[in-house]
């Protein structure tokens, strides 16, 4: 088998065949396969397609291509994955939310990057919490309290890794069978039974439009159902940011908001959909009962409980959570609108880029950031505001990011003469 | 400029602008856009396309990524490019005729790979012949004697060296538009002034189709024609090759054949259309009038003069070529017909192969050709052969090459029951 030949082939819209595809996973792991040729087939991908046999393929070699979680001592493991987002603070609610409903939540969960946020970077934020447990702590933590989330520690899909860089530096991203094929090739290596994915559209997504959204995330429940899973996604609304604290310690005091003090908001809305529907996937249960045990779960502060708990398991200071002493940067802000009118829509990436500008993110890899950073929308789309009515209250550790982030915020927001007549759906549909 | 917008701008289905190729050419040139940028962009144009004018800048940009040749000193300076064929020995009959029509050809040649000769090996089966001359000593034969070839000593457009050897291991090389850039960029860097294109299709050729080297043609007419060359391109069959003798020697051999003994033949007749229609194009000179020029300085003996002359001034021996003393390999096998039917067609690419098998060629760029190796094809399309018939004489160095060749040979040859309808035209079309 040739290299060559396989590029060729998917140059001129030929199907790739499954020893075809594992030979170009292994080599390009491997090194035999140089990145030249690998680029080139990327890009024949992009232009090609694949159709979900050779996505499958892909799937399946480059989650074999390094180590997969052995999560079979423990029983109804759940996952969940977002597609990322400004403000998504859903795994801090939903996971706990599962716990406490007696499903085992043993999740390894990214850090941000760009415009949007990582679930370890808050979580490191709670002085204290170690997202770097050995395997076995991981899996003992789940055995004892039903939940730990951690950081990538295990080598999964290294092929994946391998071929994400390099399509990072030559424009193939954007396809969604390369999308769908390096999402779920993680998340199987993951181990859980039943995955639930939050799949994004909006200007803050990765996929701007419902449309596309939809079509990823029908193609990662097809590939994980292969993979022999229990499958669901939502698409939701990333068309504003979800919540309204923007920030690392910022989104773990809004999921207390929610979680401790009974906060109704879209985060709310959209973490107990995600709950539900996980819940349902996992056990079978009917959406609506599903729905009115996680809300009871989260009203009752069990959820809030299990939250404390788990901080407590990792490390981490309940107290300091409870007792709102988590870090926030030492420079305030307040943004004030230069204008009246209506907030009508945003560009919630440059919104998600604010944030990152007062040092909560990650421009590379390789930055450190700054976990006390961050801002505090107040305004909703649809909302009348003054000239000079509060808009956001701004932290950051370098006084200097101030005028930049403020700059990016208010042309991030389109600020209209009229109420939008209509506001995007949180929550657009669910696929199982 | 980020080389990473230019590939997604391609992938896209956008247009380069010069801007945005020159930046391409010279940083890949330079090396600071790494090869797998350069595979991505090769991909997303073969699958994209590009426009004339995205055609323009990169053979443009192309041809002064390295040295030029000055021919400024010459008048009516000429040039012929064949897109490569088997038997194709046309250059040996064309050069000589321009010259002895008082024409200038400065020409460099190439060498063949693959199923292809190249008129370099072939002048150099030529005992003495010197293919190596110095930049002085090449423009200073053409000014005494109207005619010099050699091969390319220049660095001439590197650019395209680099970018061919990476389509050449990524599946992109047969793209119109890349093709196009890439012969055209070296022609124009080698600076003739009136430049003749024979784009060849068939099962020999490199472009399968009539209407393919059509429009491969007429690309590189315009290519031509906006860098100010005067340009014509005549496009020829590769359904079989083109001259009986298939080798180096034994195609200087058949040069000698048609410009000493006046043998009439396919490759005599494609030669002097050829000739005829550079003739026109340099001179506008109308087409009867040139093929009839052409034609008497054939048949009086003053091509084959000036052929002579020309092998002499480059240090060849006209003795050896005129006597029949060239090289031929020792081993010489009959090989004879198995079965009763008509020559039908042929896989020109299998029998160019068959010469190559006998050590004539190079599969890889490093081989040295046997100079004295190949074979004579005594039959042609629409004949008629009997079991027992002569169908080749085979010369090697190395007998134990004259079985697979013998199969190869046989295997090409579609042998049938009835004579075929019609055979393909030579020469189909003339574009200007």
């Amino acid at each position: 088998m040739r290299m060559y030949d396989i590029i060729s082939k998917k140059r001129h819209g030929g199907k790739l065949s499954d020893e075809e595809i594992a030979f170009f996973v292994r080599g390009y792991t491997e090194g035999t396969v140089p990145d030249y040729q690998a680029a080139a087939l990327m890009m024949a991908v992009c232009c090609r397609g694949m159709d979900e046999e050779e996505c499958t393929s892909l799937t399946l070699h480059m989650m074999h291509s390094g180590d997969t979680v052995d999560l079979s001592g423990l029983e109804n493991t759940v996952d969940k994955h977002s597609t990322g987002g400004v403000g998504d603070l859903t795994s801090l609610v939903v996971t706990p939310t599962l716990a406490a409903l007696g499903l085992n939540v043993a999740k390894m969960s990214g850090r941000g990057l760009g415009h949007t946020g990582g679930t370890i970077d808050k979580l490191e934020s709670i002085p204290g919490f170690n997202t770097s447990l050995s395997m076995e702590e991981f899996i003992s933590q789940v055995k004892n309290i039903g939940i730990a989330v951690i950081g990538q520690t295990a080598d999964l899909a290294p092929a994946d890794k391998k071929m994400y860089a390099l399509r990072d530096v030559t424009a193939t991203i954007d396809s969604v069978p390369l999308i769908a094929s390096s999402i779920m090739a993680k998340k199987l290596a993951a181990g859980a039974e039943s995955i639930l994915l939050d799949v994004k559209y909006g200007s803050g997504a990765f996929m701007k439009t419902r449309e596309a959204a939809e079509d990823l995330a029908g193609l990662m429940v097809k590939l994980g159902k292969k993979a022999g899973r229990k499958m669901g996604a939502l698409v939701t609304s990333m068309e504003y940011p979800l919540g309204r604290k923007i920030g690392n310690s910022l989104e773990i005091m809004e999921a207390v908001d929610i979680l401790r003090d009974g906060e109704r908001s879209d985060a709310r809305l959209v973490s107990s959909e995600l709950a539900a529907h996980l819940y349902s996937v996992a056990t079978g249960c009917g959406i609506p009962e599903s729905r009115e045990l996680v809300n009871r779960t989260i009203d009752s502060g069990k959820t809030y409980e299990k939250f404390l708990q788990w901080i407590k398991a990792q490390g981490g200071d309940p107290e300091a959570v409870d007792k709102g002493r988590l870090p926030l940067s030492p420079h305030r802000f307040e943004l004030r609108s230069p204008a009246d009118g209506y907030v009508c829509s945003a560009d919630t990436e440059g919104l998600g880029m604010a944030s990152c500008i007062l040092g909560a993110g990650r421009v590379t890899k390789d930055d450190v950031p700054d976990l006390g950073a961050g801002y505090i929308l107040h305004v909703s789309p649809g909302d009348r505001i003054s000239h000079g009515d509060l808009i956001a209250t701004l932290y950051t550790s370098d006084i200097s990011k101030t005028a930049p982030a403020c700059d990016k915020i208010l042309f991030s927001l389109r600020i209209g003469d009229s109420r939008p007549e209509s506001l995007p759906d949180l929550i657009y549909r669910f696929i199982s």
